[in-house]
């Protein structure tokens, strides 16, 4: 299985006034993360919501385990893996490192969808594509960004 | 069970180019709405640290559900309850609203810590004070902030 | 001159680890502050974009001085007037308070934009329309949101 | 003159509803590249506040000139420099590039602070050692980070 490792510099920004990373960063981390496994099977986000016609891979579930923290400039590295495909959803899983120590895990679940059309914002799940979920079985060697 | 209620505008810079809430920024609505939660029980978090030597109220475990997008300048309201008392830990549930529509639901468990002498950033659950717990009985009415 | 007021919360996540407010938040605070004195006078910004068929109201220009920082939970008010208006583009100055205390001054210019045609993000000034000007000298009473 | 220059993804969550970054997020890009140009001198902030004394190096005049949006996957390279050194305070100049393109570019202007006694969010400007200054002449060669 595919797994993308993506190092991440804590910013002074990124903290709050206890000192370490404002939780809700964690999150945003590992959506850049999401997008960067699919970038590194060919599919950046803008490309594959236009080649697939899609609105887009939304959050629908997400589950959090925070274990330890970390501040400024501590450099992290996430490990991001697609831990299940369903039909028309899937399971990401990230693991959150400072050196050997495990910071924190969020496994999030997301939907391939299309707009319905006419609304805007108004989502119909479909069958995620075969072509789609080869990509991440192709490639077996894991990768840096 | 005292409930606070946050309205909360969904701002411009809150969307992502989907044209919808980056979803990161629902977890901080949250945890503004657990401090407000506080707040009205005459806790805010700079005075309550100081009041308790706590070093904060870390999250350890959070799970949301995510059923509806929202976007600018759509108003949202947030109700927010502790929805259990452990010894040293508590959890609060949180659900996001637009108009009747239930959007997101977001459960948080977070933890009553001190900091270990002469460390930084390492912490050490301690039971929480009956006197904190009991804010959060006497006074039923919901409130507005 | 219409000037839009409009109090913001501090929050704890909006500080950095020095314990003030992180300062790039008041950017944040003052881009929403622009959007809704827009709003105060009927043109919340998608209905504008949609109205005028313009693609936003970018940033050209920005200047910011710092005074005094403000904490969680600080309640600040910013105030918010169009300062001059050119033939495609025009001034905001937000002045922010802290009760009676001006914690800080931004300045900025904006551009009224169209897209150009078959391009996506290459934008082309226009002249602003006389009827939106209008609408911010109709009113003349000052607002709270 | 050392330049620090940093690369950065544009994130899909850094973009609003216009596709393009949200623009204070280019305030916080270069505040970490500021950081990073004095950790690049050996200075990372948590160590040179402590080293010498100091609550912060708080900003007090920002300019900023927006040319050319970027979007998500862009990668922009920042360019940072110590343009100016006074007394208490200090210029930095940062330029944002996408490849050959300028995209904006940012002026700050710093003070070296220490914490008024007996205050916690009342700084006082003090006198930039001499020490600190000279770590940035010594190293001439650019640096990547």
């Amino acid at each position: 299985m595919l797994v993308n490792r993506r190092k991440i510099q804590i910013e002074w920004g990124d903290c709050d006034p206890g000192g370490i990373v404002y939780f809700p960063r964690y999150y945003e981390y590992c959506d850049a993360c999401t997008l960067a496994l699919f970038a590194s099977v060919g599919l950046p986000k803008p490309q594959m919501l236009k080649k697939y016609g899609i609105a887009g891979i939304p959050m629908v579930e997400q589950h959090a385990s925070f274990f330890e923290p970390a501040e400024h400039p501590d450099e992290i590295v996430i490990e991001t893996k697609i831990a299940e495909w369903g039909r028309t959803s899937f399971q990401v899983h990230h693991k959150i490192f400072k050196s050997k120590s495990l910071l924190a895990e969020i496994h999030e679940k997301r939907v391939w969808v299309k707009r319905i059309s006419g609304s805007r914002h108004q989502f119909k799940s479909h069958p995620i594509p075969a072509t789609v979920k080869s990509r991440f079985d192709a490639r077996r060697r894991s990768r840096k960004s």
